[in-house]
């Protein structure tokens, strides 16, 4: 079979959510931006990659993606995937290194492991390393702006779906708020039930030690973002006095970034994004990192996709079943078992092709 | 009088270059790319601002501009440069965080910067410090394509025009060949000439380790991106191995990674690019962190705008005059002087304003 690249397509959408999401420091979110790489090669498979953010920058990723890394692809062989990654990384890389690069590139990067999957007739679970078809899940909460009454009937909405597991906002302007909200949001769910909480990166050093202190007593599994991403040395002050874990990764968008939060973060949980760490390749690559440093491997967002990569993984975590419910876009249904496991899709491919019929309307442009 | 945004217009440029100039990372250059951003005030006070690149991204950096951040700032205070540098930076930092959003605020800040020192009507090199007017500087050549005899010709013409420090690329595939080049040149030039040599980042830190050992005899100033510029740690063990003082600063795109940097690195000299560092406000927080920590500040490319940077530190090292030559497309001259150090412009403003009837004819798009 011939893996050389025939054509590339690139599309643009513009989503809007159900209702108004906030967090601490991206403030309201009213849509999210999805960009989808359609990948055919000369045998005929097609490969569908994607990657999505919070409402800002799709535009430019669009044209990273369809002026510069499309004329370095046609032609190329699909199979050799990293040498392909390595070379849309360093094509612009002066330019990249990180940031909306990544995203590019990710979209990119499913699209070739999809064909990759089709070749070999497999789910991409198995491909990946088919430790498991399925793997543990929490329910991710953008409530900040919630009431508390509005709050609670959200994390008993989870409940009612079959979720162990959530997460909720924090950041209020009084972080003494937060800690009322945790307190509630605890006694609602009981013991059983795996409870983490997220900061966006809005605190600074002094007062997330206060916060995590604080909520100690509430049995959190762990403290996402208490600070800017860059301040490795802070999340390490930040970690070395309390005992509730730190975990982050979705602001993390080279592997580089993650060895160096690795060595000096003291984080407990790592929480790559495939559609921000450069993809598949870039998610394993994660991964691995996190195998040899014996931490859970953990997601941030697209859980449709990340549901594979979790179940393949000996060493996963858990999964963010996110906010922006682009499942809810794709043919394939997003299914969590009995036990409040999510399931991989057992069929070849990514198991994520976009539905014309449900997306289409939301196209802004395309190639 | 009154600093509040009216209008944002975006220029997106493809300039040709007279020749293909090529280095060990990125290949042939052909052209550069120019993103010109022009802020106009209600008071009718109109800034100039600009960002390159080496030939890729620069629709992505338009859309930025274009898209995400003008709608941003119609309607807000110019003055407050501050307030709108960090609100650029967290509207677009999910996708952001350094690369290609560093290269698009760049563009903008300059031109809030330009409004600036408009208003107060004095040049940028007083705004910004008022050290000196003038700075050191040295010929950058992009030459790892030329011929040994090529490339002490060309040498010769950065002599003949007074320059008084020069640098040549390195990362031939056999070391061996950058060694005899280093040596012809150092011939050439004799012992008063200061010498820099540059790798972009293409060496192993084994063969850089071992490069660097075979020309210290030859009295270099620095060794400019031995390895990757992620690897903090690589480039410390190559700054022990041997007495040539490493640099590096044009792929560090936000001032955390210069922390990350100086902290791990051991550098001899940084070189922040107010083009992709984040403009202005990005690279004098860069020149800060060099104060604080003993190090020479010096540049990397758009020497018609950091000239005026360059003069206005007290901590000021060595200009680079790179070999894209946007001050060819100014209406202000760029001179050396009989010193060899560069003037910076006496003007109200950064000294920059791109005359039509010189870049008109590669423009690719405006707003
Ligand atoms: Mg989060
Ligand atoms: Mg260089």
């Amino acid at each position: 079979m011939s893996s050389i690249i025939k054509s590339v397509k690139t599309e643009y959408y513009q989503i809007p959510l159900a209702e108004v999401l906030s967090d601490a420091k991206h403030g309201d979110h009213t849509h999210f931006e999805l960009v989808v790489c359609k990948i055919s090669c000369h045998d005929g498979t097609e490969g569908v990659g994607y990657t999505y953010t919070g409402g800002t920058g799709g535009r430019a990723i669009y044209s990273l993606v369809e002026d510069e890394l499309k004329p370095f692809l046609l032609g190329k062989d699909a199979s050799r995937i990293s040498q392909l990654w390595e070379g849309m990384i360093y094509k612009l890389h002066y330019v990249g290194r990180g940031g909306l690069l990544s995203f590019a590139i990710s979209a990119i990067d499913i699209a070739l492991w999809d064909i990759k999957c089709k070749q070999l007739d497999q789910p991409l679970w198995k491909v990946a390393g088919g430790m498991n078809d399925r793997t543990r899940c929490y329910a991710g909460g953008i409530d900040l702006n919630f009431s508390q009454e509005k709050l609670l009937n959200n994390i008993q909405g989870y409940l009612d779906r079959g979720f162990k597991g959530v997460k909720i906002k924090v950041g209020k302007a009084d972080y003494r708020e937060d800690v009322q909200r945790v307190a509630a949001v605890r006694e609602l769910i009981g013991d059983d039930i795996i409870f983490m909480v997220d900061a966006n990166y809005s605190l600074t050093v002094e007062t997330a030690i206060r916060f995590a202190k604080a909520i100690e007593q509430y049995d959190i599994k762990w403290f996402e973002e208490p600070t800017i991403p860059d301040d490795y040395q802070g999340y390490a002050r930040i970690a070395q006095s309390t005992s509730i874990p730190l975990a982050m990764g979705e602001n993390l968008h080279t592997v580089y970034e993650f060895n160096y939060a690795i060595q000096q973060a003291k984080l407990g949980f790592l929480q790559p994004d495939a559609s921000n760490i450069g993809g598949i390749t870039g998610w394993m690559k994660v991964a691995e990192l996190a195998y040899a440093n014996n931490l859970p491997i953990c997601t941030h967002g697209m859980h449709e996709l990340h549901v594979s990569l979790m179940s393949s993984q000996p060493h996963a975590g858990y999964m963010e079943v996110h906010s922006f419910p682009i499942e809810q876009y794709i043919t394939q249904p997003f299914v969590v078992d009995e036990n409040g496991l999510a399931v991989a899709p057992n069929v070849a491919g990514t198991g994520v092709e976009f539905d014309p019929s449900l997306v289409g309307q939301y196209l802004i442009k395309q190639s």
